[in-house]
């Protein structure tokens, strides 16, 4: 079973992932595979991965069958686990409780060999449909408080396999850098009462426009004013919401072809580089109330988009203080030029 | 001139290092340089680098010239500058501020393929001599509240150059994971009057004993309790004290011993990994006074070391949680069971 640690210091939990547990000699890094035409998240090896937890597929087709469009399976090497307790417990002055939660892969396509930007916008759009479909049942675990949902593409961001999927791990705290943004964005809102996001967009689409990259009739996509990387960028909902599930059937469609041409601008711009995104929303709220009285008003989901070009050294690991080489201004008007 | 840039929602600061300006073209991977046998580093070439800042060396030697033992120069592409004013500047609803502090090379020795573990451990304590003379030098400048040396070994840890160097930076504001160890380490404080460090150090050395890896004179070395990377370590010393500076000569020697020690060990267990580590000490502290009223009771100085065996990927940047897949206690014991 996975355990949850806390930093008695800082106060960040950490997984510790005993399921995935690696001694030294497993920290070769092993060639990166290419041009291999099939996988195990390919259409027909169905078999081969975890029971699937979710697909979309025709109703005459049976579960763990060919058929599915896209398809939701547990990790093989998960970094939580479904069983267990959300009890705390302390150690000396220490605090650790199981490591309860879900790790999920969402197979993005049953082909191999295509990038999330080179599938149809129909198809983006049904991944981003599963996203809310994954979202929506893990509430229903009233030990979970968060799901983050989040892409890793290319081996230099993390990903190990190369069929395009995104993952979501589920977990029973809400995780650090998520509280921050709901603390900053309370601050906001309990002085103004207003948005802080939506604040942020009226101020870069009609007072600056600088670090604009697209603007969508549902969506922005902008460089944030204190963006950490070269071409990181946020994708925001121009409808206030706190929670990606109430995304419409029209917000979707318009999502999709915004990631899909955000993410050809990036290719086009850098070479196909490889990129996280991260899903950004509020925590699950239970009718037990929590400690974000106003978090319907105050937080806003949007998504992070981050190109991983530049390194993270000692400096920015010790300080959280990240240094940028290129200008967000520079970044969104060079990807303002290019077609996508 | 480099600019500090704020978020206004989680209040983090960037660097826009305009100096280091970058456009699209630039990310191309340089491939790596090895078996250089000279650099601007190297003992003769010292008038390639910028004029040196501090040089341990012989009293009849001049400035810039042969001779040295360890030797600083300022970075030649500076992350920040020592031209500005401290003021902070609004832009709409986000902050903003001249780029100015200081970004400078310690080069820890003379001689071009040497890492410092395989530097003599004389040569070690000078290396951490100079360490405590920029942080004494640089506290003259009363615009500057922070400086962390780091040093980045290997080209996955960061380091663009092989001659053995550390870094140091220094900035106009305390960064942000500075200040969530110090609120931390207060809390701590102000509940129960000890220091945080101090009590972990008891709690480790006597009551658990299984995440210790070395215990010196004045150092202990353990991997810690919510270690975020596989074999995570923390060099702390056994004296109280919240400012490095404040270091002897007699501990400097034995943190010359444990660290030629403990990167000996890495070195057998790992196979000479990238690693990136990080001295933290508290905060300068001026006559007007700041916030942290109680800093010399309740911060402790420690190095961070992290070898850099996982990738981070989208998760960890979007929830600030790590998934680290070897448990401490098993880093711990084998880096007791291998010589150093």
């Amino acid at each position: 079973m996975p355990e949850l640690r806390k930093d008695p210091v800082v106060g960040r939990w950490v997984i510790i992932a005993t399921e995935r547990a690696q001694r030294p000699s497993d920290f070769s890094v092993p060639e990166q595979k290419r041009a291999t035409t099939s996988c195990v998240f390919c259409a027909g090896r169905e078999r081969e991965t975890p029971p699937e937890r979710f697909a979309l597929r025709p109703e005459s087709s049976g579960p763990d069958t060919p058929g599915w469009q896209v398809r939701v399976v547990p990790n093989k090497y998960p970094a939580l686990s479904g069983a267990g307790d959300p009890q705390r417990e302390g150690l000396g002055m220490c605090d650790l409780m199981d490591g309860i939660g879900a790790h999920e892969v969402i197979v993005e396509t049953p082909e191999h060999g295509k990038d999330l930007a080179e599938l149809s916008e129909d198809q983006i759009a049904r991944v981003l449909q599963t996203y809310r479909q994954r979202i929506e049942a893990l509430r229903e675990d009233s030990r979970l408080k968060y799901v983050l949902i989040f892409k890793n593409q290319g081996r230099a961001a993390g990903a190990s396999l190369e069929h395009a999927h995104s993952q979501l791990i589920a977990t029973p705290i809400t995780p650090k850098r998520v509280k921050e943004k709901l603390v900053g964005a309370k601050r906001h809102y309990d002085y103004r009462r207003r948005c802080i996001f939506c604040d942020y967009i009226i101020q870069e689409t009609d007072l600056f426009g600088e670090r604009m990259v697209m603007d969508e009739e549902h969506f922005v996509v902008l460089s944030p004013f204190a963006a950490r990387f070269p071409f990181e960028m946020w994708i925001l909902p121009k409808r206030h919401a706190a929670d990606y599930a109430s995304i419409s059937a029209g917000e979707i469609a318009n999502l999709a072809s915004t990631l899909k041409r955000i993410l050809t601008k990036l290719r086009v711009t850098l070479g196909n580089p490889p990129f996280n995104y991260v899903l950004h929303q509020a925590p699950f709220r239970r009718p037990r109330g929590g400690y974000w009285t106003t978090i319907e008003e105050d937080y806003h989901w949007h998504i992070e988009l981050i190109p991983r070009l530049t390194r993270i050294a000692g400096f920015e690991w010790g300080s959280g203080f990240y240094i940028n080489p290129t200008p967000p201004e520079v970044a969104a008007e060079t990807l303002r030029d290019v077609a996508g």
